[in-house]
């Protein structure tokens, strides 16, 4: 069900990003706030970072981060377009999804990698399951922001 | 985890709501887009209409409805004040709260209560744990907006 909710973010988030010109991209959320590009490549970003989080390997794009998690929308320049967006967004959620399959349900239940074994043995919360969650819900609160760019 | 990160979600939410002035609430979260106040009735109304639906008892406020779901903002006069809505944003949140720690595991995968007994048995995820996830998605949509009023 939390692979559900997941997905069905994933899929209109996607959708939504998808379905924008480079010159729609280009347009801010709301007077002086973040532009529809930064928060497509900072949920590409982030969702790149959970495959070393939930221990599925190494980054694809690394180089994501410097443009759209470490630095404000504008700070730095932005090298890329929509259709490279489009490109990355789907090579890292196929491969999380891939990934998320063949996960077990205790493997859920295990840390992730950003926990010590101590800390762990305290708060087992900190595990896989509540990365899923809360990243789900992270990709809520930026879509909620997007779509009121619709219709404009 | 689940409703570690629902309680999450209601507490910034209602944190954010209550700090507004009455002024404040009145501002809209993008230019010609819903104002404060309608999305913080809204988000009271959905949270009201899951006691019914997650089989707990009669919703507390009905009457919320007109104001901030079946009807778009500044259709219908409101006549709830901040104060009044932080007061029902409490109430509700806190009746929910009491009655998910009354539920087992398997009581969160019983079917909710807007699904048939036959559309149950083909589609199980039908039940209330996926309401919980669901409307735990819908809270951090409409936070993500209503943040992008601060330091306006």
């Amino acid at each position: 069900m939390a692979l559900r909710a997941w997905k069905l973010n994933i899929d209109r988030t996607g959708k939504f990003f998808s379905s924008l010109t480079e010159e729609q991209l280009l347009h801010e959320i709301a007077p002086g706030k973040n532009r529809l590009v930064y928060l497509w490549g900072h949920l590409a970003a982030v969702g790149d970072a959970m495959i070393p989080l939930l221990g599925f390997g190494a980054r694809l794009h690394p180089e994501l981060d410097a443009m759209f998690i470490s630095n404000p929308d504008r700070a730095v320049v932005e090298t890329l377009s929509g259709a490279e967006l489009k490109n990355l967004w789907n090579e890292i959620h196929d491969a999380l999804w891939l990934a998320f399959s063949k996960l077990s349900a205790p493997d859920w239940l295990d840390k992730h990698t950003a926990v010590s074994d101590e800390d762990f043995a305290r708060e087992p919360h900190r595990n896989r399951y509540t990365i899923l969650l809360n990243r789900t819900s992270h990709l809520a609160y930026h879509f909620g922001q997007t779509i009121l760019t619709r219709s404009r």
